[in-house]
């Protein structure tokens, strides 16, 4: 990892978990949202070791909450997103790709809805509020769109229900994926989802201001003693070989949803309100020349892909690139996720990965690695 | 200073100079539109100094281009500024504050004039593009947004003009402040702007991909070792002194262009067509209760500003926050800005900075320190 340092200042958000976190041992910030996400505690093979075997509390407060709340709230939904929102009810989260008029990925959240007029766009890495923004004022919709005090904090680890159901009750064990509902906590009724950007199972908890946010982190570590609770973050290892896609890594705006392999998210006719309709419609970008892949790649020592690498075949053409990537304990090579020419996704050709000025061998898998 | 690292990741971009930064002995970063902003090598102090002294090469890539250009691109500008654009033309940079249509800040970028139908937005730390994208998608603009390849590097210190001449001729020191032209470099045409993040004076190149680059940087260190030449950044304690604001610290999408100071820029009557008019329009907002001053705190070690310090009255009601400072050597003080309570920025009462819980003597300034 980089060993240069990080400066702060307001810019670079902290958390209400910050203090938390620094006195739990973090090592690595990266910023997102404009505010601090930890990136390691021990090391990133200890943390994901440790993920892998119990459970771990992260603040993830940066997965900010755009909130929309109005009477056209349902309405603008359908102009950001392809998805069918059918699905969309006051217990279950859905993941959205949104997409601008010219095809491309704004930025792929969770919507949470709160009432028929109220929902939180809980986003990665993009002001999305300031593109829902120029959206609102131009078509002069009735919405409201704001940033609440909102901050995720998530259980993550095989261990996470054990945790959760001695805080919350044994009943979060119904939950299923995506499901969200209220729990009660210190008097306080608290939104916990079963989600989260592991593979490992857990939980994420919507927690609301700074008061409640250091009680429950402190009651979490009190609790979760007897099952080895750590402070954790999102481990790139770890969901690398789950596939999880990172906004901004795998995918920027220069991908459509096909790219991405989003395509089974949207809407076989997206109907014309939708801001994407007209471009999304057409056969040419179902059929996209290139696609995201779970890669492996044959190297054996600690690297992690601090910026892109490129991946070339038998006669040197470059066929793609490696997005994200790291050197997996586990599986003893490079996992990782990458955008590859479709025509080369399936093997027959030899393919090599290009690290520090070496050639690597690379294969493309159909599938995440847990 | 923080003692975290910073985990890089292609989300967090690199640019076309920093290995070359890196080489220079970069200590620490910042991340500002999504992309690495070295912001100390020496240390702070001794950076401050030796901008004051000497001359020193910035990459401030992350002063991404957002290029609108299109039949429609001028109309744009005026729905998105309050500013008055008659002085916009191709050899001037124009600072324009973008307000939305609720009369907060969205950004406060220069822009450049590339020809009648073509503009660059010069943007501070928000994702201008998406704003811009939802304006565009929604109006049915005959305009394109895009992020160009385009990398501005920074000559500033006192001895920017005798370094700038010896490698573009004598006629860019006829350049006054926020004039740019066309200089030829190595065969190509480079754009050049009196204008920079500090108070030193100095240019900005607005560097057109990797290539040439490399060869500017080199020869910048080249021509420059006759003037000691070396790599900086924006100096926390120098654009301070300057007071420069800063988006994201200074101000946010939570103040007004008038709390900002910035009223002077606005026409005294914004057009209908501008997106903030009706909101701007008001005597209520163009009286702001609240506004950015320069500050001094009595306070004698070194020290930054990293979250907002509040600022309290004799009575410990809080009047205000300081949002950026730092110790500064020349003037024995922590220099600030900060928003202030207005009835409290005449210095008739005594004002307190409380920093790590103790109350520290406060003046409110009527203009910046240099």
């Amino acid at each position: 990892m980089s060993s240069h340092f990080l400066s702060l200042s307001r810019r670079i958000r902290k958390t209400h978990f910050t203090d938390r976190v620094i006195e739990n041992g973090v090592k690595g910030f990266t910023v997102y949202n404009h505010m601090l996400l930890p990136t390691y505690f021990e090391s990133v093979e200890d943390d994901y070791h440790h993920l892998k075997r119990e459970v771990q509390i992260w603040d993830v407060s940066c997965e900010r909450q755009v909130e929309i709340e109005g009477k056209d709230s349902f309405k603008l939904l359908k102009i950001i997103t392809p998805r069918n929102l059918e699905k969309l009810a006051e217990n279950k989260c859905l993941y959205v790709p949104l997409v601008n008029s010219k095809g491309f990925m704004i930025n792929d959240p969770v919507i949470v809805k709160i009432s028929n007029y109220k929902f939180w766009i809980s986003i990665a890495d993009s002001d999305v509020l300031l593109w829902i923004d120029g959206i609102v004022s131009s078509l002069n919709l009735d919405v409201k769109v704001t940033e609440p005090d909102i901050s995720p904090l998530a259980i993550q680890g095989p261990k996470s229900e054990l945790l959760a159901s001695k805080l919350f009750g044994s009943k979060i064990t119904n939950l299923k994926l995506f499901d969200i509902e209220n729990f009660d906590f210190d008097g306080e009724k608290l939104l916990i989802a079963k989600s989260g950007y592991s593979k490992q199972g857990g939980y994420e908890i919507y927690v609301n201001g700074p008061k409640i946010a250091i009680k429950l982190w402190d009651a979490l570590f009190e609790e979760g003693k007897e099952f080895n609770v750590r402070a954790g973050c999102p481990n790139l290892i770890e969901r690398i070989e789950g596939g999880l896609l990172s906004y901004g890594n795998d995918m920027t705006i220069e991908n459509t949803p096909y790219e991405c392999g989003l395509g089974k998210f949207l809407q076989e006719k997206i109907p014309n309100q939708c801001i994407s309709a007209r471009v999304l419609n057409s056969d040419k970008i179902r059929n996209p020349k290139k696609i995201i892949k779970s890669i492996s790649i044959n190297y054996k020592e600690k690297i992690y892909c601090e910026s892109v690498w490129k991946v070339v075949d038998e006669k040197n053409e470059t066929v793609g690139q490696v997005t994200s990537g790291a050197f997996s304990p586990d599986f003893d090579k490079i996992v990782a996720l990458g955008m590859i020419n479709k025509d080369c996704a399936n093997n027959e050709n030899r393919l090599f990965t290009l690290i520090n000025g070496k050639k690597y061998l690379t294969h493309i898998h159909e599938k995440p690695f847990i």
